[in-house]
This record gives C-alpha cells, structure tokens and sequence, in this order.
C-alpha cells in the first residue's frame, strides 16, 4: 500500500536512519490514507446527498467537478487593462463625472446652481441649521482660541524670521477662508510651528532675511501662493492620497524632529542672543549657542523671564488636564503670560537692562500683497520647490488633525475636499499678506476642548484677532521677546508622542526606522533630509515586504478543505508524496523568481548532485505550487516558471498551480506559458491533490 | 422571509425604480435560500456521512467547528522574527553552515580537503571522467572559438580604447582560470563588447585616454580588479541574488542600446576618422560624424573595405544559419576577412593610401601588472565605483549567458559558485595585464554549436591565443582598423533582441517600460543613466502594485465552499446583505490605507450624507473582510481598520475579517486591535457567514 522508492534501502553506512525515516513515514502514510478515504467518503456522501434533494436548484452544482472548475480558471475573461484600472480607480477616489453629477442634471438650473455652491462652500449647508446655542458654545471657543491664538501668531512669525503682525494676519483670514470652504468642525486654521519653521528654514536657503528683509518676506508670500496651488489642485485632481504617503510613523518622527530643532533654536530668545545661525541642524545651533556664551553676548535677564513664564504656562496646563475647572486658566495662560511680562518690563524699563522686546508691531487690516509675489524672480524655480514641499506638509498636518478630531466625534472629512479648501485659503492669505496656514495640533485641541460646534469658532477668533490688530498693537510694544520662545516652547510638548513611538516600535520595527529615520534627519541634517529619509524607508520596506522571497508549506486543517501554513497552523496534516508549497511574496519578478524556483528544487532534493541523490531517496512525486499569493508576475516570473516545471519534470515531479490571480493567468496565457508549465492548473489544493495520479499513488 | 429595510418605500419620487430593484434583490435572495437551503444540508450531511464510517480517524475532525477553528487562528503562534528570516534566508542561500558541511565533519582529513578542494574546483570533479571522445570535441569547438575570438579581441580592446594585444591578454588568462573554477561548459569567457564599451566610457570621465594612456590603462586594470573583488566576495557572501535585480526586460533594453552606441562608435573606424568624441550617447557621437564629413577628414577606402568584409561575414554566418554545413565557415569568416584583409592591404600598400592600418601589436605572453595597479591614485574612490558597475555588468551577463545554456542542456547552474569563479578570473586577470572578461553571448553560442563538451575548450580557445600572440602579431601590422570595426558590427545583432521585446511588450507594459528606458537612457545619456531609469522603473513597478489601491467583490463558486473574484470568475453566486470582499493589495500601509477604507465605506453605501441616504435603502448587514492577500500591515494600516470598524458599527454594519496572515494577526496582536476591529477573525468566508447572526437573518 505503501510507495516507498526502493532505492532507499540499499546503499551507504547510514541504513538505519533511513530505515527509521521510512517507517516514520509509512505511518504517516497510513494515517494520510485514513483521511483521504473519509474525504472520499465525505465527497460522495456530498454528491449524493445533494442529489437526493432540491435537485433543480442544485442541477449545476451536480456537474460540477475539478476539472470543469479548472477549465473556469483558464476561460476567465480578460481582467481590466491597466488604462481601465486607473479610470476605475479615480471614479473610486469620486471624479466629477461620477453620481454625484448625473443626478444634477435631472435637477432644475437654480438647483443645480445651488448644489454645486453647497459643494464648494459647506457652510452653505451648516448655517441653516445654525442656533443660538450653537452661537454660545463656538463665541466661548472662539474667544479661547484667539487668547492663544495671539501670541502664538506673534510667536510663529518670529520663527518665520517675519515681522510679528505677519503672524497676526496669518490669523486673520485664512480662518474666515476656511470656515467657508472646510468640512472640518474644530480644526483651528493658523500659522504652525512646523511650517513656520519650515518656511524660514527653506527660503533663508534662497535669500538671507538679515540682509534682505523685503525680498524674502515676498519670496515667502510666494511659495505660501504655490503651496496654495498645489494643495487645491491636488483636490481637484482628486490626488488626496499623495497627503498619505508620508507615513504616519515617519510624520511622528518628523514632527519630534522639528519640535526639538524648534525647541533649540527659541535658545536665541531665551537667552537674548543678537547673532545666530540659520541653520536648522541641532549642530549649528549649539555651536551657535556655544558662541554666544563665549563671548557673553546673552543676558540672563531674558533667560529669567522666560523661564518664569515657561513655568507658569506649563503649571497652569498641568492643572488643567488634572482638573476640567482649570481649563480655561490653561488656554489663557500665554495670552496672561503676555500681558504680566509686558507690564512688568514696562514698569522695571527692564529693556534698558538688555531684555529684548518686540518693540513696533503695525497694526490694522491686512495689507494687500498680490503685487509682492515674485513671479518673474530669478528664485522661481526655488521658490516653487518651496511651496511643493511646504503645501505637503501642512496638508499632512492639517489631515491628520482634521482626521483625528474628525474620528473623535464620528463624522468623515472628505480629502479632497479639504485640499481645495486649504488650497484656496493659502491662495487668498499670500495676496492678503498671509504666509502658510495650516490647522494647529495644540489649537485644534483647545478649540476642541472649549466646546465648539461649528467653524464659526475660527470666525469669532479671526475677528478677536483683527479687532486686537486694529487696537492693541500699541500695547505690545514692550512684549519682551523671551516670552514669545516660552510660548512656543510650551506648544512643543505636544508634538513630540513618545507614547505613539513606543506603539510603533512595538508593532513594525520598521516603521519605527522611518520614524527615527526622519526624526534624526531633520535634528541633525536638515527639514528635507529628514522627509526624504523617511520617505525612502517607508517605500523600501514596501519593496522589501513585496519581494520577501521564500516558500511556506501547507497543509490541510483537520475538518476542511482548507491548506493553511503549517508552522502557523501546527494542527495541519501534511500529505506524504505530495508537497504543497505558497510563494510567500505576492510578486514573482526578476527580483525574487530565481531565488524562489531554486527554493523549490531544493526542497523537493531536486538540487543536490551526485552524492546525496544517492543516500536520500526521493519522498516527492507532485509539488502543488499555490499560487494565490500572487499579484503580477514579470516575464522573469515566467521564465522561472518555466524553468521550474522543466527542471522538476527531469527529476520526476509534477507541478501543478493553484489558483492563480487574474493578473497571473492573464499573463501567463498571454505569455503562452500554460503549456509550458505542464497546463495543471486548479482553482483549489484538493481539486489539484484529485487530478494527478501521481499524488494518488503515494497516497493510496 | 426577506428583509427590506422599510424606509426604502415610503419617500422621495424616484420610487418606482427603488421598487424594482427591491424585486430584483427579493428573486436574488430567494434563489440565495435555496442555495444556502442546499449547504446547509450539504454540512449535515457531511457530518453524519463523517460520523457513520471511521469513527476513529476523524474524531478529532467532527468536533471542530468555526469557533475552534478561528481560536487556531487568533491563538497561533508567533511568527519568526525578522531576524530568523534573515538567518532562515541566508541558510537558503546555501551558507556554508548548512548540511554540506555538517556531512563534511563525519569524514577524514584527506576526504574533507578533497571535498572542499572539488568545491572550489569543480574541474577535479569532471576531469576524473574525461575521455578522448570529450576531447575532440572540446578541440574542435575550442579551435573554433579561437578563430573568432582572436579578431573580436583585437577589436574590443580598441572599444575599450586599450593596445591590441590587450585583448587578447584577456583571451588567454581569463578562459584558463575560469575551467579551473567555473560550473558552465559551454561559456566562452574573453572581452566583450558592452563591458569593454563600459569601461571606457566611463575610465574616460576618469582620465583621457589620448593624454595619459599609461595611467588610463592602469585605471582599467585597477578597475578590473575591483569588479572581481565585488564579484568574489559578492559570491562568498551568497549574494548572488544581487545579479536579479537587473530585471530581464531591463537587460533586454541596456543591451540594445549599448549594441547601438557600439554600433555608432565603429563609424570612427569604419570611415578613417581621426578625431573622435569620448562620449557614448548617439547625439554626441553623430555630431562628431557630422563634423568629419564637413571637415573632409574621412577616407571612403576605409569604408568600403569595411562594409565589404561586413557583408561578407554576414553573408557567411546567414548561409550559416540556413544550413549546419556551413556553420564552420560562418565561424571563421571574421578570421578569413582578417588575413584576406591583411594580405590586400600589403598587396596594395593601401595604408598610404590612407586606409589606417593597426601597426605595431606587442607579442609574448601576458606581462604582469600588479604593480600598475593604482590603490593610492586620487582617483581610488571613483575607481571603484567603475569596479562596481563594471563587475555587476559582467556578471549579470555572465550569468544571463550561463544560465540560458545551462537551461538548454538541463543541468543547474550554482550562482554563488559562478560568481567566486569569475571574480577570482578577474583579480588574477587584473594582475596579468588583463581587463574585465565575462561570457559573450556571440562566443557561447558559437562554442555551444561546435559541440563543445567541458571548459576544455575555453583552455583550447586560450592555448591557441598564447600561440598567436608569441608567433603571429607581428604579421597582424597591415590588418586595417576598418576590418575591426566590421568584426565588432557583426557581432551586434546579436545583443539586440527585438522578438524578446515585442514579447516583454505583449505579456508587461511596465516592464516594457523599464526595457525601453533603459535602452533610451543608454542611447541618448549615458550607459549609467540608462541602467538608473531601468532599475528605477522595475522597482517603481514592485511598488505600485504592491500598493495598488482597491478592493474586489467575492462570490461562492458553485459547488465549493471557495470564494473568489465575481469579475474573474462571472458564475460566482454572492450572498444579499453579505458583502464580501478583499483588499487587493499585499500591503495594508499608510500609502493606502486610507483609500481602501473609504473604498469599502462606499460600497456598503455608509459614506453617503444627507439625502442619498434617505433614497437608497442599506442592504448590506455584514461586511467580510478577505485578508488573505495582506503581506503585512502597517500602523497606519491598523489604524484604518480599527476606524473602519467604528464607522461600519455607527451604520448598522458588522464587520468579520477572514484568514489575516501570520504576520498581519501578529501585528493586530501587538497592537491588541483585535477587539478594536470587533474581534471577529476567521479562517475561511464560510466560517464567517456560519457564525454571523446578522447573515443568517439576512439570508433565510
């Protein structure tokens, strides 16, 4: 009953072994032959009983058997050509020419008129069901949000290298654009630290804001103009998945990096420093710091009052997160801070004894600045880079804010909807003296926090904020300037989640290199450095997951049909005679084919030459190669294939496939391979194990 | 008996059609019970058929049931770590730890030497069975060679802008050291034309050539040297994977357009010119042309010798082709045109009629040139990047050739083995005045034809050349340039495969892509451009469909418990108010994660506001979700399943994820997602379907 190849028996010293390997193997064999028996059983107990009852319903069902099942697979239509694919794939990410559309026309003009204005301007659609109770919670957050939105925007243009009232108009209408536009209810739209910093990082590369104060602050209304451009246009290409493609793990390191690079460089202001680097790397700052205190050109004073307040801050927050009373004492405490180290400096003329003040602040309306955009500069090229990477960035941020917030409360944002209206807002803010906006972490989640409803909360702050330009920017003249960096300091913690780096270490080692990756690229070489860094891991592990050579044998779970990993399913049966073997990568490609295919040989013993061929008898007469895990295969995947099955049919195997995907049969018939490759090809294990008399033989 | 949602039937005018397809879907689920009627009778009867015959066998198989098995599922083991994949694949590679070795400790001193010392040199092993029948062949063919390869020698080193006599150095060394160690036999190792067309277009940027020969042939030895060490350690370090990532197709298109470039270059020899361009790309190389003819500094006998000796041996090796007697004759044609040449050449006295004769070549044996290798030149650094490119070149050829013969005979080529053997030829080749040898494909093929049988007849291909070199350079003085350059065109074709593109082309878009960027690169940038745009696409390939965004519908195939794709396979029945479906991708990452999830949430009609939602009514109760193609996931990719999960449960939808791979369940585990995506995790649809309640009410 048993097949055991006679060779085995009667040749070299190590008899014994192989004596005790073959009766292993015989009871296996028996034990296999068991099973197969009761799986006949089950098959014709199966057909029979199916055709004892409902035998109308079941007449198809009846017929039909592995072999019409295997004809299926290879009849099966033609999958979409790839040009096919990507329309099918923007119709997916929603195109205009999609439903939406096709209803409209059915529709009266003023109606379709009114749609199509509801879908560009949400607010359209909100403001209907707006009440006075809403009004109450979204004055109070909106109220809270412009008491931290104030010096903040002074603080940010400072690290922008721009005046302060540039960060105060950035303020303005950027949040009056967006609520019309957005579909988010709490982002808080406004100048960023990371943006800011990231802006003064790239265009001091262009030109140096000390010597040219004019040209660079127009250079940065332009990239703002740019990066406008390409966010709304990304939207209305429906290109909403490029915000993913910076990972989340790499945007965790990304924003740690920037955060501590920014924690370094508000140095300068803590300590009152006069000349300072305009590099970003933690290197050139502290040499720069080193500097400073070499030659005693830093005042303590400023470090004293800076770090007073620093403490307050942080204290005032750390009670608020204990207690919910303390909230709002939290949320004010920087616009406090502000108002007690003025005062102070005013009443000591500590200015006098070398604490840095803001000093001139030009109040009123934002100025127009359409006519400052340099689209005839020699920079232009630069410039357009800038606002690429600039506009990615704070679509990343304020996706991932407006996600997040979004996810809280259950409700969906719409991607590409967003980017347009982001996009539009930065268009408006570079011709209204504005550089980029974004929606902020810390004041979404105090916009959040304080209760608000809907985005007129942005509407409320970005009026506080314009009555404070026209009013107040006189009484900011002795606003020392350490206060500034103790505010930005004190918004720093939460871009840095430690919490978050942990879980992803703990998940994906990989994604934890990404995350680090760009973490040390942005401290220690630069902003673009740090993307590109993570960027590339995260593709290269894409590659490296996609190519992973190797096999995994299967067998059949006890009870189904069903072959699964033996090493992660222990209970599975394998089949003696016969050895069913997955491609675990889901490419067969120049990368990956040769490797696989000598896998394979190997572990039929097909491989070994001369010596072993001898001593070890052969246990394998079919080889199932599932094929399931497949997406594509190049014409190396074939030629390996090919090479395969020829080298296996000269050691006296079988080969047959499983369940090839669609794009595989394709190919492979496009290819003309089927042939070449025996023809065996199945929808299922079993349907292969009950077509080759081969495997019946060794099992039988 | 089936369940219609109510609110579908009492709003909007659009009712009619809602009506309709209400009626549509009740046939479809009445036909669905009589389906479902039927398996569930099919179960029973499967196990009273189980439980009647062999009670004993299958026991253990009655009593698992769905719940059992997705407990297999979610209590499986850990998978290996990263790091026991590395060691798993290097182990595949064949690392010396493996059982060749652990074998090897068993036997005696004497036997493990000769053991390693048949490892290393394979010629000990078939040198044992060599008989004079063998022999002949292996003369024949070897002469054979010998007459081709002294011509194509001569005019390769002037490709590489080497003396003559370097070429054929390279032709007697190399072939020598590569029987000793080499597993082909059928290769013919010597000079080719697109190495030698790579080195001295890329020795060129180094230093020029006409200024400084001496130190640009050093260069060209030190180059080969460290084209042979990246070879050899690549080898030892069972790196051979490394040569696959030169996808074929991209091979296909670097080879023609490096053929093209060779092609165009010989026009300098072809037409007499004396000043030519250094750079390869075909504008360059035209101009340079162009400026000749307009500065009459061309010579039409050139040309027509030349073009008459091309016709000749293309006229020969035609008539070759066409019938095996020939063969001989289109073998030895270039030599016959080389001495036909000669002597009319001396006859005529043409060389002062301008027809450019090669003069003086250096006989004797190959001199040694250890100490002309440059390790402390200043140009180390960018020497060894040639070494690298140089050695990956050769041994991509090397093997594409080895591995093509060795398929056609049916023997395996041992790639790790192939490379130490070629490196070791090329560092003791760098040391004996030779430059980068590798396997030409013109050469093999022709040896391949006569019949050769062992690497003996590269040893008489290499015994042959010595002889030349000591007895006949000096009657090669009167040999004209143009007969060179005829020789090297007539070789091309063969490097040009335009049936193997149209087949790329047919069978992979993409691919065809990378082939035609390499070939576009090579021609009309340089060599290192092309081979960039050829890696860049293959890889950009792996990464778009690795990540290609989308989802597919599954359906039950009649008579199995199988699922699969409604589109491959149309006669698939699905399941009303079940949605099947599954990622398509391999990778659930941040690159798109987020589009898959609002894929699925638009296909159970749960991302519609507002009015959609009133209109259509919700069929789908339960959402399985296939895994089963999922690679891995990423924190991103979790992410969105856990916010999947929570948007799916806010609409009324239950979620069930089916047969996760090790990794993905692993993942889920270490994030303890599980119960954040619901905690239903099976192995098969079936299972999903059985355990689901909302299902079960949908479908009877």
């Amino acid at each position: 009953m048993v097949l055991v190849p006679s060779i085995s028996m009667n040749e070299d010293p190590a008899e014994a072994a192989d004596v005790a390997a073959a009766r292993d193997r015989e009871t296996q064999l028996s034990k296999f032959s068991q099973t197969l028996q009761h799986h006949q059983h089950e098959q014709q107990a199966r057909v029979a009983s199916s055709g004892n009852e409902e035998a109308n319903a079941v007449d198809h069902e009846k017929a039909v058997g592995h072999t019409e099942r295997s004809r299926w697979l290879t009849t099966a239509p033609e999958p979409p050509s790839a040009w096919r694919e990507v329309v099918d794939y923007l119709r997916g990410m929603g195109l205009p020419s999609g439903s939406e559309f096709s209803s409209l026309n059915k529709k009266p003009v003023t109606q379709r008129v009114a749609c199509v204005l509801k879908a560009i301007f949400p607010v359209l659609q909100w403001c209907r069901g707006y009440k006075a109770t809403h009004f109450k919670n979204d004055l109070l957050s909106g109220l809270t949000l412009a008491s931290l939105c104030i010096p903040q925007s002074i603080g940010y243009a400072t690290l922008a290298k721009l005046d302060p009232q540039y960060g105060l108009y950035t303020s303005v209408v950027p949040p009056l654009i967006y609520a019309m536009m957005g579909t988010s209810k709490e982002i808080a739209i406004g100048p960023v630290a990371v943006v800011s910093m990231l802006i003064s990082s790239m265009v001091t590369q262009i030109v140096d804001p000390g010597a040219e104060p004019v040209l660079y602050r127009n250079l940065v209304f332009t990239a703002t103009f740019f990066a406008g451009v390409f966010q709304a246009v990304s939207g209305l290409l429906r290109l909403g998945f490029l915000v993913d493609f910076l990972s989340h793990a790499a945007l965790v390191g990304f924003m740690a990096g920037a955060a501590v690079v920014i924690g370094f460089q508000q140095l300068k202001g803590l300590l009152g420093i006069a000349h300072f680097t305009n590099r970003t790397d933690v290197v050139s700052v502290l040499q720069s710091v080193w500097k400073s205190f070499h030659h005693d050109s830093w005042n303590p004073y400023n470090l004293l009052l800076g770090s007073a307040f620093l403490s307050f801050i942080l204290i005032t927050r750390f009670l608020g997160r204990r207690n919910r009373k303390f909230f709002c004492l939290a949320a004010i405490s920087p616009l406090i801070s502000v108002i007690l180290a003025t005062v102070l400096v005013f009443v000591t003329r500590a200015d006098e004894h070398g604490v840095k003040i803001i000093k001139h602040i030009k109040g009123g309306l934002n100025p127009i600045s359409a006519q400052q955009l340099q689209f005839s500069s020699p920079y232009i090229g630069e410039v357009i880079k800038v606002g690429l990477v600039i506009g990615a960035i704070a679509l990343t941020e304020a996706m991932a804010v407006g996600r997040s917030f979004a996810a809280m409360k259950g409700y969906h944002l719409d991607g590409n909807k967003e980017m347009v209206a982001l996009g539009v807002t930065n268009i408006i803010g570079s011709i209204t003296s504005c550089y980029t906006a974004t929606g902020s972490f810390s004041r979404t989640a105090v916009n959040f926090s304080a209760g608000c409803e809907t985005p007129v909360s942005n509407i409320v702050m970005a009026i506080t904020v314009l009555m404070a330009l026209e009013l107040f920017t006189r009484l900011l003249y002795y606003t020392p300037v350490a206060i500034l960096a103790s505010i930005i300091l004190a918004a720093l913690p939460g871009l840095i989640d430690l919490h978050e780096a942990y879980h992803i270490w703990k998940v994906d080692k990989m994604d934890f290199l990404a995350c680090i990756g760009a973490f040390v690229g942005v401290l220690f070489v630069s902003v673009e450095i740090g993307l590109l860094i993570a960027v590339t891991v995260s593709f290269v592990k894409i590659i490296l997951i996609s190519i992973q050579p190797g096999i995994e044998t299967l067998g059949r779970l006890p009870g189904t049909d069903t072959f699964c990993n033996v090493d992660q399913y222990p209970m599975a049966i394998t089949i003696p005679g016969v050895m069913v073997v997955r491609v675990k990568s889901s490419l067969l490609c120049f990368a990956n084919a040769n490797f696989i295919k000598d896998r394979i040989m190997q572990s039929t013993g097909g491989e070994d030459e001369g010596e072993r061929k001898m001593n070890d008898f052969q246990t394998t007469q079919l080889i199932i190669l599932d094929l399931s895990n497949l997406m594509s295969i190049d014409t190396s995947g074939i030629a390996s294939l090919e090479e395969l099955h020829k080298n296996l049919v000269s050691h006296g195997v079988e080969m047959a496939i499983v369940n090839p995907k669609w794009q595989v049969t394709h190919k492979l018939r496009l290819a003309k391979s089927m042939s070449k490759i025996g023809g065996k090809a199945f929808l299922t294990i079993q349907d292969a194990i009950d077509a080759c008399p081969n495997a019946k033989l060794a099992s039988i």
